[in-house]
């Protein structure tokens, strides 16, 4: 089988993830590498290990021999980059969110659709081993019809001040993977959405009009109701668990450690703290997530995580922030009424 | 030290339960037994270890030799009781809740004010030895101040239809336990509550006006917001789960297995189930309990849940019952205002 | 159901425990507390609650309502107890072991025989309700044919010199609960045993002869293969852990903890220390024991552990202290040639 | 920095897995791989992605661009090619065993020396994370002076007969990880050696005189006592765990599970098995392992595992033998004395 060739735009910190795990990969083969400034790139493997190294992303879209792009460049982008890579022919692996702007998504998801390529967007979250399996228990009917769902998502520490302001608010940045994750536990849409959130972290998230820490309720067309708990500063590591329950029994997918050592001392006994952070959490999941979008295009079947995914999602960030500001509980059909 | 002499009103099945604890007890001496029908005692070992079975609680309150009164009658008695046993100079120990009504509960507690007696109310969860570790953790500061604060409680079965009629909803039966823990464990008070509720486990409840599930999340004057889940179904066991997370870590206790025992085969790694139900959960913690209760009256001290706590943890119960049935937040100072 | 009434003799710390069990218990009545002095029993709670206290144990046998003897006297005289007690009629329950010398234990053994009382060795830790689990999944053979039994017994402090010098040695004292354990797991009888013993805790040991740390390997008739591992003292807790490997599988039974709470913290994450010691962690296993004890007599059935497993398990224990001195294997048909 | 200059001899299952870690390594680079049969490589990506597929070694030992040879061959071979590499000026990495006869080793040892070039042992689980870190504990002095150190390591499922046939026995084919584990985490020597070991998983291996169960034991200069518990065939999945006790504590790494989602139903608690096998348990140990090799080539440092590490732990598995054929504790100084 030869390997799916791929142009990535965009590399910052998640490009070069999937530019290092596209180049240990037997399913895929990155040519071009784009950036607004490459200077960054200079001297480094990549160099070595990418045939083009480029800041004009149109080279990808123009060379032929191009099957797929990835698209890690800054958010404010992502939809354009959409529609040039669909309408070039290109199958596309888009970082979350696919935009600030659900108007945006669902324009650039149009030109997805008429393009008949493939979108995946990178809810890599999906491809973590523990949430896998607790996602084909729940669908193997083994914890019966889910009843409530929970999810506890903290991050280590607070973003740098910069990333705050280009982020698109808490629910748009971070609480838009446990947004899919609940979608995607529960198997059903979300009805309403209903947020209590607050400023305790950082004065500085309040600043800028943001929150850093956040109950978020959400009721399920199948009769379920979910519970997301996010905090911008867990100072003991990445808190990643998630839980089903139904009329059968419950499901749950405890954090990963660093180690399973365990000390026991006069003291106390020592546990190993979680993984530190996304990167080191979701390393396997990163790699699985490209193979997949890789044998979905080879295979010619639809990719895990859709761009109807995508947008469903920002559509609860929306509706959370509504939400949260409006203090009240947001209907999903009013958003759908009105936006789509 | 002598034992303190007790009277028990209500000889039902959490009435038999505390009678065993104190004849087993070192600081307590029970000298009467009451219910409204005795027939149930006859032949019993009550009969031989206490000296009057009585369908009158009246003599209770005459004998001056009394010092503490036990009220586990129907909780529509509780606060005639509660006046009674005051205005008699006995101290009480009520079972929760202590009344549907908190109009009537406040009236019962100061009759108790005026008296000079002691109230304990029979929250038995502050007891027991994990939830009093996480909140003297909580106490101490080691994880800082309080921001998210997680109570997983959910009952293991279902109670019989005649029990859901007179139970006074699920908020006021069951979620009172959850509402005193959030308040115990966050050592702040609430501001509004939000429940998301259905009824998922048994159409019975929703014949009774009455749900099954539930998400209820808590705003604190401290900053801090809880999440209470509920079930009346685990089918897996009691589970009984707590957490506080703050700006310094996160404490949490888990649920008591019935054996530590692991079983490993070549299909699955199997462990034990939950403890069945709060007579087994919180089997050292009633026992704790009422010797608490009776160090209280001997030292002259307060008690560790007071008549107050049981009327705040009411209030709550009310406020979810209008924000279920309102579909909105309830702040608690719209029942502060109107109704103390 | 008449309580079984009983003397105790022997007042010290295990003496004591099994009086207040007996005292709260519904199964078994005390009417006589003996000791060689009873000065140390003015003022307690037993003076109020037994009947007789006393310095002559005759004063037990002679009664003809007394049904059972508690021997928990120094070892040195419980074969003596033993015997006039079996001679008296009286059931007996007796602390381990049933004497130093394997000799003495045989002749008491024999006169419990003749006369037809029931003896049950204080073997606690079968009524641990995890070890009993796991002997329950052994028997059921869901591990299949048992190959490897593992068990981890430490204790968390060295006992006072005066004790030691009257223990009869590590293996007789300590191990013999776990030589007791292995062969309850096993349902075999060992072949052989093999110890590699030290002094590491405190010199102490040495100096009476004795070792303090210590690894015994013993082969079974049915072939599987028992290792336990011992030390004097484990800083962190009572360790008591065990393990049985089969060909189906393995099931193993974990300290139990004083709490289940985890506090998760920047630099670690926290769990509660094992139980102290016996008296925490074998609390409910002491009453279990003797209503068992207490069954067996009322039932006309033999109890859990017999006299011949007291005397088994202290033939191991001459067994390890021959290997160790001799620095061999000693097969236990060498024993019972010689000595049985 | 260049990459290490790699050849390969042997390309069976281990020999590949090598050949895979160092193709998307940045440290190594493999040139050769060779076989006594290339067949099986035909078709394969080996033949895509390195230059020389041969069934002739000699043309590593004769390439000047080779740095260091890997010798994944039938451990017959291993000495012969160690000396041929050696006395090339490679560097080594040689598989475990270095070979089935101590004096074999010695020899091959003595040409590494006076060639002055680095041979590491293939002792994998020293790079697994969470041995590591026990290590790391133990020398930081945590748990203090290590007394009692324990090692649980059973396969999944009995190797074939043909392997069986080839392997050296169990002690020098599957103990020998062991017996380097309880080297590396005592920091001390072994004094002797004592085994009670049985044929109970299946008669095959007795009838090739092999054994598939067993204890052994082994005492240490330094006071400690190790205790290795091994089985053929752990049908829940591979058990890898250690324990080091000591003066000030316990430190423990536990099995690691296939995920750490847990199901809860009415019957029980369900957890994943442990990982199925040394491929998936110890899949990062491999890579950190070549790594570490590369590094200490680049850096002219010593190696983690040294050539004596491996001839120390093949005369454990030789001491081993021994004291299971002739049933007695074997003493170190016996082999020392008579064979180096």
């Amino acid at each position: 089988m030869s390997k799916i060739t791929v142009g990535i735009i965009g590399a910052g910190r998640i490009g070069q993830l999937h530019a290092d795990n596209i180049l240990r990969s037997d399913l895929l083969e990155v040519k071009y590498l784009a950036d607004v400034s490459i200077n960054h790139l200079k001297g480094t493997h990549y160099e070595d290990n990418i045939p083009v190294i480029t800041e004009d992303p149109e080279n990808i879209f123009r060379d032929p021999t191009i099957q797929a792009v990835f698209i890690c460049s800054s958010t404010d982008t992502h939809a354009e980059f959409i529609k040039k890579a669909a309408r070039a022919g290109k199958h596309i692996f888009c970082e979350k969110p696919v935009s600030f702007n659900v108007e945006e998504t669902k324009e650039a998801l149009e030109v997805v659709k008429i393009s008949n390529v493939r979108l995946q967007v990178g809810f890599n979250r999906r491809f973590d081993k523990h949430f896998k399996k607790v996602r084909e228990v729940v669908m193997e009917g083994k914890v019966g019809q889910p009843q409530l769902i929970k999810v506890s998502s903290r991050d280590p520490q607070a973003p740098p001040e910069e990333y705050v302001m280009r982020s698109g608010g808490m629910f748009m940045d971070m609480t838009i993977h446990d947004f899919d994750m609940v979608r995607y536990l529960s198997g059903s849409e979300v009805l309403d959405v209903t947020v209590k959130a607050a400023n305790l972290v950082d004065p500085m998230f309040g600043r800028h009009g943001d929150v850093d820490t956040a109950i978020i309720t959400l009721t399920f067309e199948n009769g379920a109701i979910a519970v997301i708990d996010n905090s911008r500063q867990a100072v003991y590591g990445y808190d990643q668990r998630i839980e089903v329950f139904g009329d059968k029994g419950t499901v749950a997918a405890e954090n990963e450690a660093q180690t399973n050592v365990q000390i026991s001392t006069k003291d106390c006994v020592y546990l190993d703290n979680p993984k530190h952070f996304f990167l080191d959490r979701y390393k396997e999941a990163y790699i699985i997530e490209i193979e997949e979008f890789a044998k979905a295009i080879s295979e010619g079947k639809e990719v895990v995580c859709t761009g109807e995914d995508g947008y469903r999602a920002e559509l609860l960030a929306l509706a959370a922030s509504i939400s949260w500001k409006e203090k009240r509980s947001v209907l999903m059909a009013e958003l759908l009424t009105v936006e789509v």
